[in-house]
């Protein structure tokens, strides 16, 4: 489409452009005119209608809505604000400086100035920064015939008008669907059909908890009430689902000992990436060094018998896998609300039983293998029973810092791979130098 | 509500109990009857109403209900079976062995029985496994009016009567939405509203692919169509929503080595999580006796300068943190579809920068304070110069091999932390004990 959009405004085919622009899907045009040269993204963007331009300009991700911003006129940009749903305006314009904001917001229409002013005093991991100010009220005493009429007058986007929400006294008191509005008779009283007691969410509830509900209850929309139980908002099951994937893409990067962040990758610059790496690896690189210090103790073990060294990284690694294996499922099993800091016991004791099974089968291998290799059981079992200590070890403080991490209301992701193998080196190192120097008799 | 149950139970108020659970919400209800004792579970699961038995029955996890069909007469699972959605049947059925699935199929009613055996024909990966097949046909000579009144006929829930789809020679000309019918005149023509250029997903399409689709569009619901153009059934957002959960929940377990399994961990037997565990940490414990097998041959160096030995395990570690931050952002990337295979090379050059920025930090960081503990400038050189090759490459390597798996349609997620950290330990030593030998003039 690239190709096409070039070649007609190489011909000055503008018409033809502006067709095949109204016709194209917002996401596609979004991706479509990121990939153009900056001079040609605005020659095409300003040839987009009022709504559908909004519309594009939301999907855009923000380095290439930037380029855009600095070429456009003030009142350019104002226009699309007032054009974007109140959400979408939120999230372009809290990528701007304070001050550029204020000035904007000053001359969008007022209505839309509200709305924004109101989402912009939720935090960013609160319901109310991912909720849409867009809905359908209702009110108990219309028949099913003024509901539809209302629908029809106040129009808004299809997912929005498929719940809608019967109001009272500024309460929510009840929710109706479109397929109740449809399936029943125009006489019909809203207060007859309405359910009231509905799953909604509270503003300040968790981001994450409130996209969790909605999936568990597989719901396309879901209410935001304050604390006084004034509708003040609804999420979507698109918001909601934008949210699980960052939650989830955030939790893998703070697995890996990466500081969270939710630009794409090939958009984030080098210093950035590196930023966001270098904390966590000083911290990690310089507890390491705890276990190097016990090596240098165990000097005299190690001159002895110097083999003892080739068995130290498959010790570690080994230890490593394991412990990551466990807080993997376990931090996933937390996130995805399958496992409650409740189940700490249950969790701990299956870890404990899963890892007697898995180093028996470790170290029995290791053992045959080593004993095979250099003909001495002693450095055989020496290493086997090393093996087993640290698997079991490591799987618990697997399992045990996540649940711990959550109880304490800290991260659980954090307790991830990283911090859990520098945590078990140096006990499989205390263990492996333990027992080598009592069953070597060194 | 659990005590609320057994109290009424206790008290012998079939009548209340009943009531209460008629107006529960059955993803609740799933829940609380999940967390009774088998009797007491039958027991209630019996005073449900047939619909809402089969809505409860859907929601709950295998082994629970693997724990009331034990119990169910032959005729009461049929009856279950009939009033499930399709794709809940056989999501149900395909945990039970397939002499038992033949036996109630038998026994079902003729339409389900060809719902279920259509369904059971696709591979689990597809998006056939994921579709429902109770959708809302529509002609395109039908007007407004005519379409509503074949949507009050037919019913169905809610997210599947918000999209309906024109049908005409069995193929599907088009899609109108709920939307569209209300906000129009009786009298207009369904060929005139319908939008006949729609996002649809093929019936073997990657499941993953089709929920990812679904989510950059937005949608609430999407046609599937098979290779002639027919359809056979939609994918509704729910349904998107856990692929992309389950998915992410996939990746992370494939990230650490375990053999990915979408079974809840609590319900997975210590021997499954065992058995799941295993296979990798026996891989790559044999790999890294690769890295032992080199430590070894340098055996000299080691004797010669013991303090060498206590630098390993922070070299190790350090290259295995650089290498999986690296992997995970990548191995994410692809999977949301942020990093394509065509970046391949934009993605190693901004991985090399970042290595440069974050080994010279960690390199300077650790010279100084080995400078400070032992007084030795060409130690606190041999281990800085080593730490910056280890970062460098374990970088690179950790962004390339997610990559170049994927280009060989191999999982990018295999390629992550406990594989990267293994072949990296071994290049690590490789470099660090060169590094001495040449500096150190051993």
């Amino acid at each position: 489409m690239n190709k096409i959009i070039l070649e007609l405004l190489e011909d000055n085919k503008l018409k033809d452009l502006h067709e095949l622009l109204r016709k194209s899907n917002p996401v596609d045009l979004a991706e479509e005119i990121s990939l153009l040269d900056e001079t040609i993204m605005v020659i095409v963007f300003r040839l987009l209608e009022k709504e559908q331009a909004a519309e594009v300009f939301s999907y855009m991700e923000s380095d290439d809505r930037n380029k855009l911003v600095k070429i456009f006129s003030k009142s350019e940009i104002v226009g699309l604000i007032d054009s974007m749903y109140a959400d979408d305006a939120v999230d372009f314009l809290a990528d701007m400086p304070a001050n550029v904001v204020t000035h904007l917001l000053d001359n969008t229409n007022k209505e839309q100035r509200q709305y924004i002013n109101h989402l912009l005093q939720y935090s960013e991991d609160s319901v109310g920064s991912i909720m849409t100010v867009e809905y359908v009220e209702l009110n108990k005493n219309m028949n099913v015939k003024q509901a539809l009429d209302k629908i029809r007058r106040v129009g808004i986007d299809s997912e929005t008008i498929y719940t809608c929400y019967v109001i009272d006294k500024k309460k929510c008191i009840g929710i109706i669907t479109a397929k109740d509005l449809i399936l029943n008779d125009p006489e019909v009283k809203i207060s007859e059909l309405m359910k009231t007691d509905f799953i909604y969410a509270l503003t300040s509830d968790d981001r994450e908890d409130a996209a969790n509900k909605l999936s568990k209850y597989g719901l396309i929309v879901m209410p935001v009430l304050d604390n006084e139980g004034f509708l003040v908002g609804i999420v979507t099951f698109d918001d909601a689902l934008e949210v699980l994937e960052d939650e989830a893409t955030e939790d893998m990067q703070k697995m890996a000992a990466i500081v969270a962040s939710d630009k794409p990758y090939l958009s984030t610059s080098i210093w950035e990436h590196a930023k966001n790496r270098i904390g966590w690896l000083l911290i990690l690189m310089f507890s390491a060094t705890i276990t190097g210090t016990i090596i240098s103790r165990y000097e005299h073990a190690f001159e002895a018998v110097p083999i003892l060294v080739s068995f130290i990284p498959m010790l570690m690694d080994t230890g490593g896998n394991c412990g990551s294996q466990s807080s993997t499922l376990i931090i996933r099993g937390l996130a995805v609300n399958e496992i409650k800091y409740t189940d700490m016991w249950r969790v701990v004791w299956k870890e404990f039983g899963i890892s007697l099974i898995v180093s028996a089968v470790l170290a029995v291998a290791n053992g045959i293998r080593i004993y095979i290799m250099y003909k001495n059981i002693a450095l055989s079992l020496v290493v086997s029973f090393s093996l087993i200590g640290t698997v079991v070890l490591s799987k618990l403080v697997g399992a045990i810092l996540p649940i711990g991490a959550k109880q304490l209301k800290l991260d659980p992701a954090v307790m991830a791979s990283p911090v859990i193998t520098t945590i078990v080196d140096t006990i499989s190192i205390i263990i492996y130098f333990y027992m080598a120097t009592t069953i070597l008799h060194i």
